[in-house]
């Protein structure tokens, strides 16, 4: 056997393999695993939870021909080493490098781009009925966690496929959480399926076969425990009554970390002819000890210590979810009226806190934000006031909620929008560079951009007070200025009125500065000093409703920069605002493409944001114009 | 007992009425409902079936203090009629008149405003937690359909309520189809809910008192037939073991015809504290034969001869709807990869002759746009070519998708986007006016703007050979140029390359107008000829990529006409990408503000974009400048 799982051909060599050898490749790619996502950060315990299915659904099936699709993906990285990507996990979320979610130009064998989760069966269904249109032969795989089905979408897509008896396999990877714990009817349902006989019986036979390998060390390997059952029983078949009610033949509860169950499950599924879901139980984090005990922090971390688990240790200061959080603890001590609603990222958006002291005011809807943000509505047509704290790009997923049930009826609705702009490692799938193009042409709603946590602070007060509904999108990462904060930071006492506030005037030209940008507009102004230029500079705090009064008329030229798609965003909406006006205008933003993964830096670089492309491109504009 | 409905203190009255009275009362409404509806046209068909839910709703709870949320809300009208609006039914959807769908401002009756499908169990969700929090009191009904509940949504909250054990009834009113035959496993799943022998047993019990009162017609009369039970029986509570499930305790199914049986299973559930569901059947067009016999026709029907049930003559010619199907009829024919898709709108949108023609091509997903389109983008990565027919605001609910899913993979997907625009007498929620907005960001993405029926089938051949996702946008209502178009119409065999094509040129005035709004365009230009301004125009048939080959420096003033909102739609990208040029822009769109319901021609009177408004409003600016 082959030492180094860089050594193999796969998929290719996974065919020949033996159930044992495939066994002690589990071993293998746990520790490749856990080397490579320590130092790059990434989704760890996911991946660690697929390693068996993985290799599983590479023996029985063959991608690229049969499509296995990742739901949200970020649980790929066993099928991209799987599938010859091994040597690029050096560069795994790097700029340039292998992304951390299923591309197809990256290999034909991810079979679907994924992202936002939910979305997988669906997928599935369209491959499925082309493969019948075309009078093709290949099989339609789809691996869904159990909180990506707290998603209606999935159930959309379910609710087809069992209708149309379309052959499609469906995997449930239910590991009893999504992010953090999951919630909701059906996770009670599937917690029920987990603990039913059949399957606690079945687990009686499985002899554990913990290995202690020790390459990476005792920590991993007190951890890097697999299941061999080598009693071979029947696939349970009973259970399983919501998929069979909407039309789906119903495999398991299976053990996700037994190869020989699973290949036999799913060579099963694949000698059928008709819809099947296979509940298959997995750990997350399973393997390593440190994930297993902390399933959360372990599933997207960044570099950390493979022997003890500890992260590089972070920045001084707060993140901006954290200011929020906090905030929005203090805002409600004051007021009995505010709930914070959050659609299966209460840690990742700072509402732990929130939880912790306000259980009964604290909704965790799961993977559901089109019902997060009506139910909102729901609540604030009774007097709440609720702050829906999600990610600028998953909730475009609730744009038609936030149109017609929010702006429509002008409640009080805050979003609280969560890593906007440029994401980083994540890439084109989750950068929030959208939102300020899609809530700009929402009729009643109000756009906030604050700058820094002392901001977020103001944006929220100010959005508090407002009789309709409000956005404050602000960046991940630490405020820049959040040393300053104090953690149990009180209130202002008076709300602030949000303006867009000058903060320099100049002769030459105006730069208007939205949001996290106002840094790099001081930077741009202080270089053009240097270049003989006098910039004056405007903080832009609100985008809508736009407000000009900082707006000087004997300026000849104006920019702005923004964080955010160039194409409908702040700058466009004032340059139209400003179109018969004698003055010259230059917008900076994101072009209108898909930004691909990397640091703010990288991408800034690459797209002409950085403060000394844009102070270039402003000279070479006056000179040129001059 | 009072003999007409308009004499009653409506819902007061109700309390006081025997169970035989309010028999009665089904009579006197169900002529009001066909007499008014048949006059100002209107959704017929769902509201004769929920006469007696109405009733025995108001009959049980105390509204406005109980809050009843009516999803999609076009079954609303008993309720309006219940609460006091029966006098205004004369206005009913008119232009300054009584809504189609619940408005708060309307009535405090009118619990939460709806519109579009399957949101009604997350508001009422909302409106649980809300009494919760504030200590509060009250009863929350959310009555929905089984064709709402084909959309994902209302699974998230159904998932969400079960878990929280919040106090919510939910209402399913199933009458076995949503707008056209309903589809799906959930479907199927209620099928067998209602032939399962406890309601067949039931059923035979019930004495059918079918009484002819004459009044409006014996047409009617042989409709008009309510079933009263006069054996009383236990609620049936078996079955609905996925909503059990789900953590709802299920009643049903119900007989939804008979108030006696109604008002037994609402008080049973208002007597528990816990999350309910009662399945309630009941039949489309309930006691009108014409609607009885064709549903679908009397879902949304214009006025129409209560005897017969023949609409009024509609215009002669054919609808862009129509124009759409039958070409796409045409190109299937030549292409087999194409395939056509509907959210539960398969006639709506012109798809029924692509249904009988190629019914293995042919899919109707139910109320899930989400799934439509990431399904549509499942098939075009297999070499399908998916066209996804969707209303303008009903697209909304796919944001997400079309970005993630089909935009960043460039999956040639068409969408041809129906009822853009202005759509008339539905009113706010569902005018399709910021379609533009949304899809303008959205890297990749073509989008188009046919004038009229052949510039629609050029859009199509077009979109066909493009290598990636197209957007066709197009309005309701009749093409302008359609008497010239044959049914049978042959695809044009060169694929037309779509350009803005200047039309006319002019020194003083240049207007860029838009898809339906190059007519109005046409005729500015005559009236300003009037006024002695010489007016050049382009037909602007494509908005993304932007296209401005036609545009004439030496132009002073632009002027963009458009039926969006002029907030981030076409003038404002326009105006935006000229801001720099020495030249002056007009740009005419509907205000950012929400559009109420009215006429085209009425809403365009109120907002400044008639032509001689527009005509008006140039030449001010022109004199005001010059």
């Amino acid at each position: 056997m082959k030492r180094n799982i860089l050594d193999y051909n796969f998929p290719q060599d996974l065919k020949s393999m033996s159930e044992e050898e495939l066994e002690l490749l589990t071993y293998s790619i746990r520790e490749f695993l856990i080397e490579k996502v320590s130092k790059t950060g990434g989704h760890l315990a996911s991946n660690l939870g697929v390693v068996e299915l993985s290799i599983a659904l590479h023996k029985v099936f063959n991608s690229p021909d049969d499509k296995i699709i990742w739901d949200v993906g970020h649980q790929s990285y066993v099928h991209k080493i799987l599938t010859g990507r091994g040597e690029q996990f050096d560069s795994l979320r790097q700029f340039k490098g292998l992304s951390g979610f299923p591309k197809e130009k990256e290999s034909p064998h991810d079979a679907f781009d994924t992202g936002h989760s939910s979305t997988s069966i669906s997928a599935a269904a369209g491959m499925a009925c082309a493969r019948e249109i075309k009078g093709e032969n290949y099989e339609v795989v789809a691996v869904i966690g159990d909180g990506s089905l707290t998603g209606g979408m999935a159930y959309e897509a379910m609710n087809n496929i069992g209708a149309s008896k379309s052959k499609v396999i469906v995997i449930l990877n239910d590991n009893g959480m999504s992010i953090s714990k999951n919630i909701g009817g059906i996770s009670t349902h599937l917690g029920n399926l987990r603990t039913s006989k059949g399957y606690l019986n079945a687990k009686r036979f499985i002899k554990n076969t913990i290995g202690s390998r020790g390459s990476v060390g005792s920590a991993i390997a007190g951890g890097l425990a697999g299941f061999k059952n080598d009693v071979k029983y029947s696939i349970l078949e009973k259970g399983g009554v919501l998929f069979e009610e909407l039309g789906f033949t119903y495999f398991g509860p299976v053990d996700g970390h037994n190869i020989g169950e699973l290949l036999n499950v799913l060579n099963r599924a694949k000698s059928l002819d008709e819809p099947v879901l296979i509940h298959v139980i997995t750990r997350k984090g399973k393997g390593y000890k440190n994930a297993e005990n902390a399933p959360g922090k372990f599933h997207g971390i960044g570099p950390f210590n493979p022997e003890t688990g500890e992260t590089v240790k972070k920045e001084e200061g707060f993140s901006y979810s954290e200011i929020m959080g906090n905030h929005l603890v203090d805002m409600a001590e004051e007021n009995k009226n505010i709930v914070a609603i959050t659609a299966a990222m209460g840690q990742a958006t700072g509402l732990g806190p929130f939880e912790e002291r306000f259980p009964e005011r604290f909704y965790d809807v799961g993977i559901a934000e089109q019902h997060a943000v009506t139910f909102a509505a729901g609540l604030a047509k009774c007097g709440i006031r609720p702050v829906c704290a999600i990610y600028s790009s998953f909730l475009q997923r609730a744009y038609d909620q936030i149109m017609e049930d929010v702006c429509m009826q002008k409640l009080p609705v805050v979003f609280a929008i969560d890593r906007a702009g440029i994401v980083g490692a994540d890439g084109e799938t989750h950068h929030g560079i959208y939102d300020l193009s899609y809530l700009l042409s929402m009729p009643e709603m109000t756009v906030l951009t604050p700058r820094n946590g002392r901001s977020l602070q103001n944006a929220m007060d100010y959005a508090l007070t407002l009789d309709g509904p409000a956005a404050i999108r602000y960046p991940r990462g630490n405020a820049p200025d959040s040393a300053e904060l104090d953690e149990n930071n009180v209130m202002s006492t008076t709300p602030a009125v949000i303006k867009n506030e000058r903060t320099a005037h100049g002769r030459d030209v105006d730069i208007w500065a939205c949001g996290k940008m106002y840094d790099c507009g001081i930077k741009v102004v202080e270089m053009l000093k240097d270049r003989g230029i006098d910039a004056g500079l405007v903080d832009v705090e609100i985008v809508k409703p736009l407000d000009l009064d900082a707006f000087e008329k004997n300026c000849r030229l104006l920019v702005t920069i923004e964080d955010n798609d160039i194409c409908s965003g702040f700058g466009m909406h004032l340059a139209a605002e400003l179109k018969n006006e004698e003055i010259k205008i230059l917008n900076f933003g994101w072009p209108d493409k898909f930004i691909e993964q990397g640091s703010f830096e990288e991408l800034a670089g690459q797209y002409g944001l950085m403060p000394e492309q844009i102070t270039e491109r402003i000279c070479e504009y006056i000179e040129g114009k001059a």
